[in-house]
This record gives structure tokens, sequence and C-alpha cells, in this order.
């Protein structure tokens, strides 16, 4: 057995997921809404599985898919994309992410990684015989910096592989960080890798700036988006990858040994769900705002130590003031003992984790918020 | 860029579909049935996308299918698996075997490839870390030797990747080569990796045969199955991952972090096929066995040399009886002068290709058969 792989514990969302279920806790570790996603969206998919084509759609995803893609990003974030040679499907954006990091990555390559970060990064980096270099961010801000950047890259970086906004951190980078972070990217002539499927569930007036809108990154970007966080769908695991040509060779290679192609039917009805008008966006974000002040202020009610969260589906807490300082003890007995499954925040450190944080999705219905609110009631 | 991925042409299956598309040829390259599917099937993944559960589902499956899996191996081969250890969902075949391959094989570690062998294979074995030994099967009869195999096999041998069914040979591996393999394997204590998609579409009375039902094999092989080969749904994109609980731990990680999960709509309406009861399976196999006939049959009238296709959706052509050396330009004349897409099967080795025979998909309906067969007539 390759090491890299078979000596890692199973991802701390399914651990807490499979918890939360055995000890009836309200989930609000992994993240997915409990909402069932739109219903013309779902009528879509059911309407291609009976009458629409079941077998391999072409390769690269269906045309109209990518078209719909390629018009989605030209109306939200001003990309200019040919969806022949720029865009393409696949299953989910996990897919997108180990996809690209096998194509980008020969052994000994360096690889920047921002901390926190999604587990599966470090691991996909290691497998693809990346090497590994680490920038801390740090909250409240999580911000970059210019020091930190400076030690991080070298004359060996490859790619540079970036999610914003941040998960767990619930952070969006200002655009200031993103223009140092690009001008890093063309000093050392690496790829950025944008994991940017939080990109629509920004909130308070916030509109996500792309990092391949930047100046000077149109050519070196692999943008990374994912139907299932649009549509809060994310079982349906259709994802997207934008690169410029030279680069989307290697990526459509990978995907082709990855997975090949994507399932035709929710990829039609993901094509029909992107053509919806602003309203839906907005009304997407709405609710998703109204949720996290929801659960936010009854935090707040409760004596809790909120951190802001600007994006995502998620919010933090600090435990600091509740004098924890091992978010993983404090996760074992808030599912264990008080019912609320959370996730703590030091799962998305490789090294020097930070401790006093801890995790929770606000993407639920009203009432399973107020249920892990009245059960988390006396803790701070 | 990685060359291993970047420096591949695109797959002669996608090549084919477009030229086809593009010429209005019949299209009997890529492997897909041009019938929609069993509509209770697609009927029940229509229920489950409208009124099911379209979140993540867990990691290695809905338990429903796990659990209809490991029935269906113990009905039809006599499998004793356990669904909660030794049986994992993936998004198809092609994930389950990247993913085995990442899992499995540490850089250095040699694997016994058996040519023909899907395209697949050699990059994913290259970009695992893994060394190539291959074997070389030739027409008409495809057999495994004593010789060829201890050419092969080394203490350096970490896997063996077989697939069996045999495409695009259409052979089924007799007991005793199975037999001369088992020993193999145990010899070297290498790992089999058995791409068995093909185990239920196998003709005139034949029963596959798994590796892992082999003495001593148990503990040592990962069988992998395809939800789109036994329901004619290939792009559904739903595969399974049979193998002992010591190797599942790595081949899960894999999963994990290549796709995570596999759209749970899809996977309910699997778990509910595979349900069905035997006269589904005998009639899927004798359907095909009746288009292969009618194909084969017809091929013959016209004077063309069909070798036998004992399973798999697809039979091959012997051309050098036309004065034809060589495979890839007749397919080319084929498509484009003809108007039937077909596959050169020299596109199935590495090196040493066999360039006499050419592969028809005879998964299609009457009229698409009898359209192609009068295409070709004067051909021979
Ligand atoms: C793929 S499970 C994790 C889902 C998610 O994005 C999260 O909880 O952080
Ligand atoms: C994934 S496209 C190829 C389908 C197939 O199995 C074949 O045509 O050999």
């Amino acid at each position: 057995m390759n090491p890299i792989f078979a000596d890692l514990p199973t991802t701390v969302f399914e651990v807490m997921s499979a918890l939360a279920r055995e000890t009836g806790a309200v989930n609000l570790g992994q993240g997915f809404p409990d909402d069932p996603g739109p219903a013309d969206v779902r009528a879509k998919a059911a309407e291609a599985v009976v009458e629409g084509w079941n077998q391999y759609p072409p390769m690269m995803g269906l045309p109209e898919l990518r078209r719909a893609v390629a018009a989605h990003y030209a109306r939200w974030q001003g990309l200019d994309l040919d969806p022949e040679s720029e865009v393409m499907v696949t299953s989910g954006a996990t897919e997108a992410l180990a996809g690209a990091l096998m194509a980008l990555i020969e052994p000994g390559d360096e690889v920047v990684l921002f901390e926190p970060m999604y587990d599966a990064y470090l691991p996909l980096v290691r497998r693809a015989g990346g090497v590994p270099r680490f920038v801390t961010l740090t909250p409240p801000h999580f911000r970059l910096t210019e020091e930190a950047l400076a030690a991080a890259f070298s004359p060996r970086t490859k790619v540079v592989l970036l999610n914003n906004p941040l998960n767990p951190s619930a952070t969006v980078l200002p655009e200031e960080d993103l223009e140092l972070l690009a001008g890093f990217c063309q000093r050392y002539d690496a790829v950025a890798l944008c994991d940017e499927v939080w990109e629509h569930v920004v909130f308070d007036g916030r509109r996500h700036r792309p990092l391949m809108a930047f100046p000077g990154m149109r050519e070196r970007t692999v943008k990374i988006g994912s139907a299932g966080k649009i549509f809060s769908l994310t079982g349906w695991k259709v994802g997207f990858v934008m690169a410029p040509p030279h680069l989307m060779k290697g990526l459509a290679k990978a995907h082709q040994f990855l997975t090949f192609t994507t399932p035709p039917n929710l990829q039609a009805a993901v094509a029909y769900g992107l053509a919806k008008d602003d309203s839906y966006y907005e009304g997407m974000r709405a609710d998703f705002a109204r949720a996290r002040d929801r659960f936010a202020g009854g935090l707040k009610d409760l004596g809790f130590s909120v951190l802001p969260s600007a994006g995502t589906y998620f919010l933090n807490l600090d435990i600091a003031p509740l004098g924890e300082s091992d978010d993983v003890a404090f996760c074992e007995r808030l599912v264990r003992q008080h019912g609320v499954a959370a996730i703590p925040v030091s799962a998305f450190y490789a090294h020097r984790p930070v401790r006093n944080v801890v995790r929770f999705c606000f993407a639920k219905r009203d009432d399973t918020l107020d249920r892990a609110l009245e059960r988390l009631r006396g803790l701070a």
C-alpha cells in the first residue's frame, strides 16, 4: 500500500456525520444544506434520466453545459472563456482538484498551500509528488502577508493552491491580498489553482473576485467551481474546471483517466439551472445570510464568542474564552454529551494548528439551528 | 505539466465518437448500447432525485447499495463479502481503477499488464509511479502462458492488472489460465486488481469466474464492477470495488480524495436494480448475444473474417485477409468513406501492437447494425 493514502485517518467530515447519525446529534459538522435544493432543477434531472441520454456524454462534458458555464462566468465575474477549449465538466470539485494536481505537478515540484486548508489538499499534493510549502493564516482575519509569501515561494514553486472564499475560516480575501498573490505567481512563474467553490456563497453585498481576473493571471490560472454549492445539491458531484487551452490539455487527460465523464442527466439539469436569473442567486445568498444571522445571534445571546462569517456555509466559535484549548476534545464532548456535531478547525492544519476554533455549518433550516442552540445553552 | 498525462493524445473512443458525429457515421466504435436502459431503474433514479436525498451520501456509498452489491456477488459468483468493510461505491469503474492504483502502488513497484489493454491502464500505472511489465496476448485466443507470466513477474511485482472478460478481444480467460495467474500472484505476493466490468456480458451459457474466488486469492484481490455495464447505462458512472478490509482501508482514502462520493439518486436506483431476478440478467445476455449473432452473421455473409466473441459488447474482424496491414488507416477510411466508426485494436497495445484487428460494438438496435452492414457491403 502507498503510505501517503493508507496511513491517513478517515476524513473528519465523514467521522462527524457518522457520529451524529449514531448519537442522534444535530449535524452542524459536514458542510451541506438540509434544504432539498431547487425543485425545478431536480425535476429537470428526473426528466433527463427518464427521457434523455444515459450513455457516455462527451468526455469534456455536455456542450450545452460547457456553454452555460462560460456564460455564467461571463455574467457573474466578467470572465471571457471559450466553452470548447477552456471549460471542462468534472465529477465534482474534488475530482477537478485531484486531476489538476496530477496533471500539473511533477515529482519534486513545490506547491504553496495555505493553512487552514481542506483536508484532501495535502495528501493529493503529496501523492502527485509535490513538495508542500505552507503559509499559515491565523484568526481572526486569515490574511496573506508579503513576508509569509516570500518565505513560501521559491524558484521550484510550480503551483499555488488557493481556496477563496476560505473554508473553514469563512473569510474572503481582500483585493489587495489577491493582488499580492498574483504578483508572486507571476514573479515565480507559478500556476494558481483556485478552488473557488464558495464563490456564490458570499454575504453582505460582497461580490467574489476570481484570481483569474487579475492582470497577468488569465494564462496561469486553473479555476474550479461547483454546481453542488451553487444549487445546494452537494451530492450531485458536478464540478467545472476553467483554464487556458495550454493547461486544459493536460487537465483533460487527467479527467479522462480519473472518471472519464459525469452523468449526463445531472449535467443537463445543471445547464438548465445555470440559466436562472439573478434573483435565484440573490435569494440563495439572502437565505444563507439569514441563517447565519439567526445562528450567530443565538450563539452570541448564549454568551459565545463568534468569529465573523463573510461567506461559505460556516461560522466559527473562538473557544478560548470558554477556557478550552483543545478543539478536538471540545467537539467530542459537544457531539457525545450535548448532541451537536461540529468540526474542530485544527483538522485543517498540517502543522502549527490553531486549537481554539470550532466550525459550525449554518446552512440549515431554522428549526435545526434552533434545536442546536437549545442544546448549546449553558455551555458558555 | 506532468508529461505522463499532458503528452498523450485524446482517447481513441472519444475521437471516434466525435468523428462519427461529424461525419454522420454509424458509431460502432465507443462501447455503449443505443438502448435507453431499463425504464424501471431510470424511473427509480428520477424518483430519488425528486423525492430523495441529494446531499453527500456516506463516502463509501449508500448502505443499501453496498448491501445490494454484496448480495449480488453472493448470488452470482458465490463471493462472501461484508458490505461494511469489503464493498465501496465509486464514480464509475475508471475511478475505482485510478484510486486502486494510487492506493496500492509506491514509486518503483512493478505492475504486470496484459496487452491488449484498455487505454487508461498504462498512464494511470505510470502516474502512480509504477513500472509496467507487459504480457502480450495474441489473437485469436489471447491466452496466458506460463512462460509469458514467468518473464513478467519479479520480486518487485506489486500488482497484476487483469481485465476479464477482456476488452477488446471479447475473450473470456479459461479456468486453467486463471489458476495459472492465481499461482503467480501467490508466489510473488502480488495483489490482483481485477477489472471485471464485463462479468455479466458473457454468452453461450458461460458463467464468469472471478479471480477472487480462486483458492488463495480472497485476501489479495481487488475486484471492480460496473452498474453502467449491468444496466446498459454507461453514462451513470456508478462502479463498485470489492476488497478485503486490509486493502479497502487504502482504497477508501483514494476514493475520498478522488471524488469523495457518487450521486445518491443514481446509487439508490442501482440498489433497486441489483435486486432484479435472474430473468433480467438472462434477458440482457440473450439480447446482446442475438445482436452479436446478427452482426457476426451479416459480416460473414459479406465475406469478412470474424473472430469469435465470448463476451463484452464487442467483436473483432481480422483484416489481414483483406490485404490490410494498418488497422488505423483502415478505420480512418471506414469512418470517412464508408460511414462506419470502429476501433483499431492497435490502440490497446503499448508496444508490439497487433495491426490486423478492428473492433466493432454490436450492442445496438437491429436497424443500427443493419445500416452498418449495408455500408460495409463490397469491402470484403
Ligand atoms: C466532502 S465532505 C466536506 C464538505 C465540506 O466542504 C466541508 O464540510 O468542509
Ligand atoms: C469510457 S469510453 C470507452 C468505453 C469502452 O469500454 C470501450 O469502448 O472500450
